[in-house]
């Protein structure tokens, strides 16, 4: 029962102590919190307090709500992420949009992929033995035999038509709803978001992106000839919405790139009401949104649910598959374009993604035709016999469980390890871990340090055009958890340890 | 013997008189004429003279020089193909750098593939019949069976090293000498084009094609906001060198586009002596040079010499691969980027090409990174694996001359449909055949009309931002000759020549 005060108002209390209960693990995150029913009677307040209550956590990124559901802790330490903010002074002079650079860095990292003996905690490519490959070597060897003429003909731009319907199905996980000709499949996500960006802009043009963004977007940007403006961003609920209007009214922004499920590399979700107050945003200045869902359905939300069936034996651990609406759910006049790809969830090598342009539709598939002409047959057959066959979202469920394991792990060996200074990120989904080192300890040193000791990590400075993120790091999570991982993490943070002394 | 008279030097009576036999049909196209020993004896002129006659006969276009081979009959009516020669006024108002349209025709040339109904004359596509699909599905299950992880996961830019071995040995057959580490395997032809011109472009920037050329040129200039100057370009030759120094000495252009080994639509080839020439200008003039060679590997000209082995069977049909050169041959400082692909010899739907960028590689590797990514892992792995078996030598022959032999039946068929005062390209090589309709017959209705027979041409207005091909149209070679393909080029007759009547 919560004490009556003056000072506060009693939602205000009651959320408080909740924040509490979560900081110190009563509530674990991607548990869900009792609902607001439950709630209401354990403390004995009225359900619109509860209400109250949850929406303020949900506000200060405590909670997720999702609907149908309910409420589900997204970070044990909203406090903590706060330090990760970055309060960019939008109208400040090093806020003027700026050259691009740090491409050889990047080609280092990737450069670091071609040699067997690393440890990749760098690049967030998932490790083979995450990804379903019998399966797709079985539908390889179907298509190759039973549909050889489709496999080696063109599949001509918008693509393959069975395979756009299955994905039109499969985005209504997300709450889109489109038809198969909404959908243009493309040679992997960054091609998708190569085709909207071209299609959507002009070299000059200004786009707006999160700050701390994936550090291909500002790579991609360069090469296009846009000019860049980085917004600040929270860690637990996506581009500030506050600056994004602010540097709205001041500059002659064109789109806003952005992830809204499970960014790179925070692990951010924006929630529902945000993102709908960003779509009516976009649209009040007419801005074009370009969203980058490629981690859209690797949630780390999951319910360990044991089902039992009839021998008795527990079959299945089921998650909630991709809950999270896409920003895309709350496009009503095709000025959100949305990008995706199977790179992260089934092969990189096949070079299979999608995009969903909306408003430029017609302009997407004018420049595939031209530029890429159209994406690989045989992928797009292998896939699409694959996810006839319906084992995608068993995979899927699989994945994310693996997933989800390993981001506690990874957190509990780097509280082991690393200094107590040290914060790291709660990411809701996805493959990365952001880790915010001891005052002074640069990532980029560490970076070259850990190289000599053939681990693969990607310093912050990356995702920024500014030097901001310096003491950043980001770390692939998305690979077996085993005693090279664990030695590699204590590597690490002796490394860490030792550049801290040199301070 | 030749009689010998005042008015005109001995050399060129000998050509004369030669040019007169080619005309006639003594020496066919595609067939050696004698060497100049032989001729010398023959004639009863010196070495010498012959060598003279035979040059400028190289050079007005009849006859093609290739090294330790002799001489070939390129054409038998080079003074026809003047015809076509559009001999654009380089400094008058016409030549400004013009936007481009046409897009909207060219979708709708596309269109008429996704119609199976539809007779092929159109896109350069090759027929599924001629290409090796049961050998690629061969390869396509061993690499899925065998190499199942490296099928699957990315293969990292500039591409798989053993694909770029194979590349780098073919690349001999076109007189290039570069090592596995100087190419870059893209997505096809058109990436590989579009990753060159981006890294060696600026939008804005000025570029010269070939006029006419492939309308893909202009679609992709556009889209990268390129301005484009057509230059002048003979049938038999290739592009005008005189046009293009006197366009170089007014414009600021930065980079020539052009095909200097089997043209599209020309099927011209530049002399050896020319493509030489070209690359000094290039250097004089500080420009790069794109070179599209994706017919590269299709000459017309073909030897029939028929191999008699222990069984006393004719086992192979011998064509002289590849003996023409490619420009980047003549490359010194890297300024000619190289792009070819598999998509008219193998299968256009593995998506596998590539490029030589010269001094341009990092800048293309960089375009890769961040925009495409990498070439389809799957799809490399199988076409090396195919090339690995050594049976693509043997393909090629027998589609040379198929498509050789296709050559001539179309020709004669359109003589035989279409009014006399047609005229028909003498292709080199290549897929196309290159038409000039009698005066007043426009194309453009032609499509409309021939359409509604469910037959596909692509109309001359395409291969220039002006109107000056409205005349010609373009007819795709690479398909079964069959009844189906005589009733319609009859068809296309019966429609041309009630159009020509409407005059």
């Amino acid at each position: 029962m919560l004490e009556r005060t003056l000072d506060k108002p009693l939602y205000q209390q009651l959320a408080d102590a909740l924040s509490n209960d979560i900081r110190s693990g009563i509530y674990p995150v991607g548990h869900k919190v009792p609902s607001v029913r439950k709630m209401s009677g354990l403390r004995g307040v009225s359900i619109s307090t509860v209400s109250q209550a949850y929406g303020w956590l949900e506000d200060q990124g405590w909670l997720l709500a999702r609907p149908q559901s309910g409420y589900y802790v997204r970070s044990s330490h909203a406090g903590m992420d706060q330090v990760n903010v970055i309060r960019m002074p939008v109208s400040s002079p090093e806020a003027i949009p700026s050259a691009v650079t740090k491409s050889e860095l990047i080609s280092d990292v990737l450069d670091q992929l071609n040699h067997p003996g690393r440890i990749n905690l760098g690049a967030t490519i998932p490790h083979a033995s995450l990804m379903p490959q019998r399966q797709l070597q079985q539908h390889i060897q179907k298509v190759s035999r039973y549909q050889l003429s489709e496999v080696l003909a063109y599949q001509f731009s918008p693509g393959h038509i069975g395979l756009r319907q299955q994905l039109a199905i499969r985005m209504r996980d997300a709450s889109v709803f489109c038809d198969a000709d909404d959908i243009v499949i493309s040679h992997g996500c960054v091609d998708a978001l190569t085709l909207c960006l071209r299609a959507s802009t002009h070299p000059g043009d200004l786009i707006a992106v999160e700050s701390p963004c994936y550090y291909g977007f500002l790579q991609l940007a360069e090469l296009l000839g846009l000019k860049v403006l980085e917004i600040p961003t929270d860690p637990a609920t996506g581009v500030s919405l506050e600056a994004l209007e602010l540097a709205l009214s001041q500059w002659p922004i064109k789109l806003l790139l952005l992830t809204a499920r499970f960014s790179n590399p925070h692990g951010a979700v924006m929630p529902v009401a945000r993102q709908k107050q960003l779509v009516a945003m976009a649209r009040r200045y007419d801005i074009d949104l370009l969203e980058d869902d490629i981690y859209g359905e690797l949630s780390h939300l999951t319910q360990s649910a044991s089902h039992k069936h009839g021998s008795g034996q527990v079959t299945a651990i089921t998650g909630l598959d991709g809950a999270c609406t896409a920003l895309k759910a709350w496009d009503t006049d095709g000025r959100v374009m949305y990008c995706s790809s199977f790179s992260k969830t089934l092969s990189a090598g096949l070079r299979i993604g999608w995009c969903i342009p909306g408003r430029h539709f017609d302009g997407v598939v004018r420049q595939q035709i031209f530029t890429t002409f159209s994406a690989c047959s045989l992928s797009q057959e292998t896939i699409h016999s694959y996810l006839q066959q319906g084992h995608y979202d068993r995979h899927l469920r699989k994945l994310r469980q693996t997933i989800s394991s390993n981001r506690v792990r990874f957190q509990n060996a780097l509280q082991q390890f690393f200094p107590p200074q040290t914060l790291i990120s709660q990411p809701l989904g996805g493959y990365c871990l952001w880790i915010q080192l001891p005052d002074g300890v640069s990532s980029g040193l560490l970076f070259h340090l850990a190289r000599e000791q053939s681990i693969s990590i990607v310093p912050g400075s990356l995702f920024s055009n500014s030097e901001r993120f310096e003491q950043y790091l980001r770390l692939n999570i998305a690979r077996p958890w085993d005693d090279t991982v664990i030695q590699a993490l204590e590597t690490l943070g002796r490394l860490v340890t030792q550049l801290m002394q040199k301070v």
